[in-house]
């Protein structure tokens, strides 16, 4: 690419949503100073919308089309900025951009955790940059200090609290005593939970964050269907009481660790220490935190989500492209994953299990229960009786490390067991 | 410069201690993955050392060399790394490395905040690459993120619990109740702290990095000598027992703003309330906080020291220079202080102070003392009274915010009274 010093690099923006708003509006408030830090003026000059005829206050007409090849034939335009969301058509217009030798901006996560391989082989094949600081923990920089500031490391985990609506409705269980259904409506009506917040509260949204992250922290392809998720919606207030009397609150944490068997990656509510620094991140705020060989351990904190915290790293990343095209050396760090390590399968995995139990309340109940999960090879770490009323015993039993499936028989085996009348949810404790 | 893809990238390090030392390792560690991260092996090809006949257990002794002339003519090297340390000689063979064109990394925070324009400047005239991840918060990524991924803000505030020392001396003062003296020696023993504490203990390591960190956050150049510096030794188990009644713990805060009258950049014990994030920022760690008006509130935290956090910066720096210098864009980002923006100085700086006072205990006292804070515009927010005995009491005094000028004037008056006896160290409170 030779530019002279005054031709502005031009920017194509796809969709206009909140994001896509944002993104407009920070690089207006930049326009000035963009020159000083690119070392050329960078300007959006096309937004491909589905309707043009939309009453958008602020965004002049002329920039707006409804026609991709637009954008793509456009030779003036060089980098392409997807914040439209999505699987397709997202898909085949990055890989339509790359191909051309346009770089590539996006904030799209279930894109990227589904299809990043194939992406970002199409980046390599035309030396393009496909940046995706945006689909990981929203502002937080977390994909650029992994490629880069602590590529000296290896990493052996990742913990991310990286959904703020669940983060946010486990806040308010924790604070408030609310029950999930109460939390999630008050979620809803303050727009932090969506009209369907399935994938939020299953974990899905985090699962699809945590495939990208460990992809990134162990060089290694990690794909959603790899992540295994369980969500918060069987927590009880009461968990997370009975939690806080063990010094500990529960938390959606997406964990990724890499060990001689290979790659764990899983999303699910945790019981974590209160003096764990991911314990103090609450509300919508999101955190990831890491291991390295070298660098110890650190945190990332900040708003994982939201208009301008989104824009904030969609506009990090549009700034580096930028820089690499001044430079004339785009590609300059592509895929990162050079190796192809096993993922563990979740039930092999090991984990302590925090879980409340009723059942009836005469001897010999507790010893049947025990022996149940000694023969499945579990050991158990405490019980507390914590209630009993009209002839049943709550009991709160946490197991020391166990495999998953051992732990599962077990479980399964007590659901049969008349003395047994219902069983919480099961709840892993970290660490 | 021209690669073919199977000659390695030659590095020399300049030092050998604690961080050359983590250095090596992490890079021999790192040996056969460098190929993958970078496309081209890296070696470190050349060691300079003081004294080549000191036995140095793991290194080979061709490495060594004691005349730096040797590296900067052997045209194979082609980056540099200085963990020497100190001023001189590392500022004359920064800039002789960097004029050879070849590209810097430095972990050295004292030549940077007191030279860094020079440094900058001779980097870009040659097109050289001078990185210094490391000489901030050591492991911790935060030049990068404020350079790159945060590239998009304007960053209004950055605040950083930044040295280990005191972070670990506060600590224990605050958990064991140990008086600063005590917490000192203990420091000593356990190797947190030098034999000569001067520069943790007075705010000048943590000046030094508030120096380069607002340089880079607010875009224009900040020195050390613009740095308002107050140590920790004033400290008592007191103050941080009564900051703990009113909901604060006491941290040794770097606090850099930008406002409308420019950059205000200090280095103080301050209360902050417990439930701000770098309150639970404990021990040697070590946490950046900052404000970015897309971004919002971020965090960064890790290990601001020792032999491989600090390594894992420098060699990320080294991962970075050395891709650079592959994809043939040495000099890609280089010095961001494209505004030339006034700093405020301290005493005009407005801030809310915390202080105890000693005073003969009978009536009018309270008032007079009342009255100098009155007549000097400065109004008191809260006044509690603690102890009595022997006729004396002591008050806990907090403002409400003053300009720095009028507290001091307030102080030096109440000074001269005989009726106050003794005044305890002036602390700022957050926010």
């Amino acid at each position: 690419m030779s530019e002279t010093k005054e031709q502005p690099i031009q920017i194509a923006l796809l969709g206009l949503g909140t994001v896509g708003g944002g993104v407009f509006k920070l690089m207006n408030r930049l326009r000035e100073e963009l020159p000083m830090k690119v070392g050329a003026p960078v300007e959006i000059t096309r937004i491909l919308v589905r309707n043009r005829q939309k009453n958008r206050p602020g965004i002049p007409a002329e920039l707006l089309t409804d026609d991709f090849q637009e954008i793509l034939m456009d030779p003036h335009i060089q980098i392409v900025v997807e914040v439209m969301g999505g699987i397709q058509p997202a898909c085949s217009y990055i890989l339509a951009a790359l191909t051309a030798g346009k770089s590539v901006v996006t904030a799209n996560k279930d894109l990227l955790a589904e299809r990043g391989r194939e992406l970002l082989e199409a980046a390599a094949a035309h030396q393009a940059d496909l940046l995706f600081e945006a689909s990981v923990a929203g502002g937080i920089p977390i994909i650029r200090p992994l490629k880069e500031c602590l590529a000296g490391n290896t990493i052996t985990e990742v913990m991310g609290i990286i959904n703020g609506t669940t983060n946010y409705i486990l806040t308010r269980m924790t604070r408030d005593g609310m029950e999930f259904s109460q939390a999630l409506e008050q979620a809803q009506q303050l727009g932090y939970a969506e009209a369907d917040p399935t994938a939020d509260i299953e974990g899905y949204d985090a699962g699809r964050k945590m495939a990208i992250m460990a992809s990134i922290a162990f060089h290694s392809r990690v794909t959603f269907q790899d992540v295994h998720t369980q969500g918060i919606t069987a927590i009880s207030a009461r968990d997370i009481r009975y939690a806080r009397e063990l010094g500990c609150v529960i938390k959606l944490l997406g964990v990724a660790r890499l060990g001689d068997a290979g790659i764990e990656v899983g999303v699910h509510p945790m019981l974590i220490p209160e003096s764990h620094p991911l314990a103090n991140v609450n509300d919508a705020f999101n955190a990831v935190f890491l291991h390295g060989d070298a660098v110890d351990d650190a945190m990332f904190m900040g708003r994982g989500a939201g208009e301008m915290p989104t824009a904030s790293a969609v506009v990090g990343d549009i700034i580096d492209a930028a820089r690499n095209l001044r430079a004339g050396c785009t590609g300059r760090i592509g895929c990162s994953c050079y190796k192809d390590l096993p993922i563990r399968r979740a039930e092999d995995c090991e984990s302590r299990y925090f879980f409340r139990l009723q059942a009836e309340d005469r001897p010999g109940v507790l010893a049947s229960i025990a022996s149940v999960f000694g023969n499945n090879g579990v050991s158990i770490a405490q019980v507390i009786q914590k209630t009993r009323s009209s002839g049943l015993a709550e009991l709160v039993i946490i197991t020391d490390r166990t495999v998953e499936r051992h732990f599962a028989d077990s479980i399964a085996i007590l659901k049969g067991m008349s003395m047994v009348k219902e069983i919480s949810a099961m709840i892993r404790v970290y660490p």
